[in-house]
């Protein structure tokens, strides 16, 4: 029976459940649409039970615990989701001790950007290093920084917000009240405005915008170029800030990489001296949307991550 | 006896020295015009004759070790100075060994700036935190991170050149090859360039124009305004990657805080959400130019800092 732990990505739309062993090799895998009308009891329950049903399956002996990855700030000491604009309901709920409670075994919780990150380092791009940041383009920019093989909280659970890091201080206004966030300028949702003001007709998503500039349209590479350019300011002052040998980028628009980066490398040689004194690497994540899973699985392994939850459990 | 260490702070026009004991204490202190044109071993033979002479003096059994801090670039592993634009012939030369030859003695060597953000870790502004930041305001922007209590360096030493975060991505051109680098709109030497835009007379250095703001001038005091500025878009940035609960600012232009905390704090509290949680603190720098002093000093009181260097003695 090998040693392995569950790890759970808790998503706005999919939850997603597996046990994977301490190689990384995925024993057993649930996914099933997240429901929150509910409310977070029954969201807690419908964990604890896929989590049951897998350990029956893969063998109750060998269960070193279970990370749980959610989209929102947490307080990591009380297990208790702070703030989430994705999980409606969660806010305040001791997510942690309902399912520990449930289940009779120690849970950690950690926010799904940061676990994503972790993922990478252990499974992904970031194998061979112990220091990375990783940016995550969705509806928003979601980011995870990885120091000497941990994840860096802050003082408040809310260390790498890169996406509200400002780019142009006069750009686009953002939701958190500031001009000019690189979300706002880099995100999905992003590439989308950007593809509306280019006129382009119908339902324009980053998807469609990154399907014309395949098909050769010059304005959805303009889109991505003006895209890579406030991801390079962004990506060189954080170079300039931790000086980390990795930087990851992940997330829907990825496959639009080759019509991106070229702007981004560009800022960034051109913006951090760091980075042209070259081995500083920016590179595609590997995991797509398993990062979550992968890292959250990984929690329990890391005994000064899973230290904490154990004595309160 | 009491405990104490030796903290060296070797400046690009100063070389300071003080024995300082393990309660902040100075016990002995020297400070002498730094002469490099002798090269670098001439200076490590006077960095090791102030070192003996003060240990003779304060008693040799209490000592536990010394740090120096110098301005550059520092191979931590190796003792060396990898590059310095202040320490000239210093750069590839082996001062950490040379001085431990020379006194018999295991040397900590480190960067200035991250000495110092030590230093106010320790004796300063920031004895009720282990996570700093700190920016020091001069010819350049310096920077420290600590970070649970120890220095992050990064993977080539070069963590914390926040002196060349992009502020204005359109702003003034920087020497690093950026344009609108913090350091280009905050510094002493930028406070004295917009000085000089406002057609201000005779020999206008940083100092004249915060004397001209202080008699009522408000075009100096624009020029602190736009710096203040420019300060607060970096710290923003900052707190929305690091979530820190300190952020220090230190150097020359502190005097004039009254004038750029204005425009520094609006800017943080507009784009920086987590700063609008509040706890967030920033604030003065207590320790001044002592502050290099006493993180030299405290390097030797760190154990984890310590081994390195002894290991390689």
């Amino acid at each position: 029976m090998p040693a392995y732990s569950i790890g759970v990505d808790l998503g706005g739309t999919n939850l997603r459940v597996a046990a994977i062993d301490t190689t990384g090799q995925i024993l057993a895998r649930v996914a099933e649409p997240a429901v929150y009308d509910t409310g977070p009891r029954r969201v807690a329950g419908e964990i604890a039970r896929i989590i049951r049903s897998i350990r029956e399956k893969v063998g109750a002996e060998g269960m070193r615990g279970v990370g749980i990855g959610v989209p929102g700030f947490i307080d990591i000491a009380a297990g208790v989701v702070v703030g989430s604009a994705n999980l409606p309901g969660f806010e305040g709920f001791p997510v942690r001790d309902e399912i520990q409670h449930l289940l009779g075994t120690p849970i950690i919780l950690e926010n799904d950007a940061n676990a994503a990150a972790l993922g990478e380092m252990w499974m992904g791009a970031g194998r061979e290093v112990k220091d990375l940041i990783l940016l995550t383009l969705g509806t928003g920019i979601g980011g995870g920084i990885v120091s000497n093989g941990k994840i860096v909280h802050g003082f408040q659970g809310m260390a790498g917000e890169f996406g509200h890091m400002t780019v142009f201080p006069d750009g686009n206004p953002c939701g958190c009240g500031n001009c000019g966030c690189l979300e706002k300028h880099a995100s999905a949702t992003a590439i989308a405005a950007m593809g509306r003001m280019m006129h382009f007709s119908g339902d324009v998503t980053a998807e469609r915008v990154y399907e014309l500039a395949v098909a050769g349209n010059d304005r959805a590479k303009l889109v991505f170029e003006s895209m890579g350019r406030a991801l390079g300011i962004a990506l060189a002052s954080l170079i300039n800030a931790f000086n980390f040998p990795l930087y990851l980028v992940s997330g829907g628009p990825l496959p639009a990489w080759n019509f991106f980066a070229p702007t981004m490398f560009a800022e960034v040689t051109k913006r951090s001296f760091i980075f042209g004194r070259k081995k500083t690497r920016i590179e595609k994540a590997l995991l797509g949307a398993d990062a979550g899973l992968y890292g959250a699985a990984y929690l329990p392994f890391e005994f000064d991550t899973i230290a904490p939850a154990a004595v309160t459990a």
